[in-house]
């Protein structure tokens, strides 16, 4: 079966895997002490071009997630999505699990583009909000943002620094998610770098599960205000793991010869690939990806007859009694064959 | 100055005074082992025309949603409720600070009247989200209404029925917040007794604070699958009071003589002269409110005037620039002079 | 029957149901803003003898534990408490139902005197904590002490100096809970006056409802850094009351003509009349108590004699086969006529 | 340098290495429903001779106890432990970061060997409590034990059995840590096999990250009361990784050809060497361990002359002030040659 289910059906870079052969009876400090993290973090914080960003690693998307809101969060206050965000819809509750409201706001658009979040809905929400002042809601504290977003837009340079900018005037800090962030780096239209997030972001996490690790995900604080205690707190949520320097291993290679965006270069050109082969059977999308994942609109005997093919992919959401929403997804590990054999199958849906 | 801001303006009722006085120096047990609360469950459990409902009394609206839901939800579950449910909009986030996602659902009405949940569109969500069966969400657990909702609406007895039925075929708790529920029954358009919120929901509470009590919410388990441990589950929210017996007092003389009901009758009906008053003006109003509360929708200068008149009300919303959704109140203590000032006012506009 | 089970059998003061019932048709402005707790929180610092202190009124002992708390710790923050505490032991877990530790520290003493906390084991406790730095541990974020202390005993001035002390040593914030303060202030042995409370203590409350009103206690912050937002996250915890007036007007009571002490005055009288009664009779005590609280040691068969004439009283804790410590209580509504009662009975044991 | 300070501080077993390797670009469905969990399962469950176990797999041990637990307690209900339970003292307050009170109980021994709960003092805590039936209080609703214990000490299967039976008249799940579980099954005193926590407890979890995995411990729940929904609880905690297999991976090769117990052998008899090396030179321990942790009493000076060779070593806790407690750990990685150089330092104490 080829899987386009998802971006993580595969285990993680040769290099990886190599770099934890070699370093496998070394013995060294644990949870983050090591040699290894430092590395990493010294790494990353020059591909950010920022000596001020202090680096912590955690094991997954979801767990970041929980435990920086826990961090940066008081008790009454709430994190802002977009509608579609990843921590108002796929987290199973873990963020409300520490206490906070996830308050998800309209960008006013139709639904299935909510994944994104504009400045002016922003700023009209919490104009408002402060306005009448009002001690019986919940309080918004943070803003949260993912680059590309749950539907594989991204924003531009220019809407990144205007959301900022309205958070700024609210005192709230941005945090932004890049659970596959290498896909949008990847890709052509993007004018997003990792040294613009750490400019205009006060924490985002670099993706490493989804963008070729095993496991792991690299926090950068950029605000000195929001780290405090963080190693702590990630022990509070159960997010440390004992051998840290795995993480550190992991991001070494990741941020090592480029890798971490080159790799995802095919993957970025295959979607594509996909999107236009869609497009040309004249199929819709909910949503006008620009990266690794597309989600074309198919009915359910376009469904079956692909995964009668033996190509496994997702629902994303039910559209009507006929039709669906799927996600096709591509990876660092996708390999050109499968593009060609799924590209036939829909040219001949 | 005339206030219609809210209706918890004035104390309570003369009869729960007197019954202070009378009592006040007897000794009984703490907490809710006295025979005031217990003569104050019988009561309730009468006027529900039910033997099977265990009655707990605690001391606020948001108190009683948190513990109940608290005490029923499990941690990976969330409670549905409307977009414009109390618990997800009034209460400063205490659900998610007790662990649950408040699935907040559209009835795909208007915003403005959507703080009423219809039987469809839970169905629909239900269906689809079971049907897809996605553990990465946060699990429905419980569904909560209000009667009437918070902008002022009733649900009708074949409303309620039909959205118990969805709660039946999908295994769910029916919870129903009353924390106006004297202005419900008292209203001509009424259907919904007492006793079919004991048939039709599984939990419900009796507005105390709001109805004419000091304070107080009495929350009637109809299904015993649901109050294990309730009492211990309160204080574990810092919800039970040493005195429990004040809340048994209260109760007793709101379900003595009808006065519950009877005390909010004046209160219906001046609320619909204060409708009427602006609906005489050509105003239009955010919701149809059939009860207590009446949401006018007012220009800047419109509510001047009535401020200049020492008159207070609440802005509900921001509708534009120019307009509020304001909110007027009566309640159980509201006299017949201060509407026919009111109308006055409001005929000058 | 008499009770002395406990200190909260009884209504309030009449003086407090007296101006409840001249202030019932009033109309004031929801929740805390109205001139009511403006005026008891004059009054308040007033009696502190100090202007820079900000308070709060919530309804009872352990909401006000769980709020503060909930306040004051940061999520991986424990507080500390002696390990009789009664945030650690009699409020169902209502702290770590907060999300935070209780890290019951021992005095070194009987088990018995473990109410009390000696800023020597504190110190202790800290020093070794922080020499080691051991962040796999709940952090220490504050210190809980109670006066009088559950076990009936007193901090002398120089004992609450010396723990404030420590607390300084270690930048942690000192709490004291006063649920039974009256009973303290009107202790001939006391020399912690309430101005000492304001002096050295970060926050401390004021219990009202086992002191003499219906409910409440007042929260006085006297470090402005604790304070921030504290109206919002009481929201948050289900802990304020609509009609806060209630509050304002029961604590603008007991802080008129000295009431909150001077009804104290024989509650504590009586106490010691009961300690002697039973010392007449060679019975031991599991604690030296010199409150309103007396914790004799009796068999089954002196406690069995005491009920049958009537009187109850509770088990604190079980001795052995034979034997419980015992509480007896006496209040502010206690009379002459049960005290004496009461001596004549034990003196036939 | 010689790290003898924690057992995790290598990489993994090469077996596990190699099926990395060996599997790396295969594609798997994501979170746990590979072919590699579902082997893994069952051999875990042919180990134990039973059929009945629902396996799960997770990180880290912290997580595993506050996932457990979370999805074991209801909101009131707490974990009885040792006082020197995992749970009560190295977890950064995570299980209470859940919300539940972690209920220390002491054995009644020397404070240094209160990390091993007796039936004895666990029946007479929990009769006590329900005798009295105080709701005030967390309820008990759990219990949990280690083995081998925080000191190296192990439960017969005796022991295992009377607290079983305790747990059972109280109606409470037993719940066992196993984050060292290997070196307990290679310890020549034990007589608790696999198939004796099957029975005896009601979920244990198999320690993986000190015991030769990269990482993960696998959760088996051998009581069909408690695991329901547990993955969708853990995406709730933030603990479900999206690359499952890896743990299906790791724990298949652990439980190939008895590598689990067998690959610990070594560090067992490594451990009673270093004992004995101590115990030579008449240095006494806090704690008498037969597992893979020793803690011997040295003074500073001992202490210096350690570290002066290369030697790392933990500070278990402060005894006074020229002793502290320290630990020394042998894995599964553990060199000989290693322990001759410890052994002949030693002798030169």
């Amino acid at each position: 079966m080829l899987r386009f289910e998802n971006d993580y059906s595969e285990g993680c870079f040769q290099e990886i895997l190599d770099e934890f052969i070699k370093t496998n009876m070394e013995q060294t400090p644990g949870y983050r002490l090591d040699k290894y993290c430092e590395d990493a973090a010294n790494k990353i914080k020059k591909a950010c071009h920022s000596e001020n960003i202090d680096v912590h690693f955690l094991v997954g998307g979801t767990q970041a997630n929980m435990t920086v809101l826990d961090a940066i969060l008081r008790p009454h206050q709430g994190v802002i999505s977009p509608l579609l965000g990843h921590i108002n819809v796929h987290e199973a509750g873990a963020i409300e699990g520490r206490g906070h409201k996830v308050i998800a706001i309209s960008s006013g658009k139709k639904l299935d583009e909510e994944a994104k979040l504009s400045s002016e809905s922003l700023d009209l929400y919490l104009t408002d909000f402060f306005n009448i002042g009002d001690w019986h809601k919940a309080q918004p504290g943070a803003v949260y943002i993912s680059q590309p977003t749950e539907r594989g837009a991204l924003y531009t340079k220019n809407e990144l620094i205007a959301i900022k900018s309205v958070c700024n005037k609210f005192n709230l800090p941005l945090y932004l998610d890049g659970a596959r962030l290498s896909y949008a780096l990847a890709c052509d239209e993007n004018d997003v770098q990792l040294e613009d997030l750490a400019k205009y972001t006060d924490i985002f996490y670099i993706g490493g599960t989804k963008c070729g690790a095993m496991f792991g995900e690299a926090i950068c604080f950029c605000n000195e205000k929001f780290n405090r205690d963080f190693h702590c707190i990630a022990k509070h949520n159960g997010a440390v793991i004992a051998k840290g320097r795995l993480l550190g291993i992991q991001f070494g290679v990741l941020f090592s010869n480029d890798l971490y965006v080159d790799k995802s270069r095919d993957a970025y050109k295959f979607a594509i690939r996909i999107k236009k082969a869609f497009e040309r059977k004249g199929i819709n999308f909910i949503s006008n990806s620009y990266t690794n994942q597309q989600f074309p609109i198919l009915t359910k005997s376009q469904q079956e007859l692909i995964r009668n093919n033996d190509i496994s992919f997702n629902i994303e959401c039910s559209i009507d009694e006929e039709k669906d929403a799927t996600r096709f997804c591509t990876n660092w590990a996708t390999k050109e064959e499968a593009i060609k054999k799924l590209e036939k199958i829909i040219s001949n849906l």
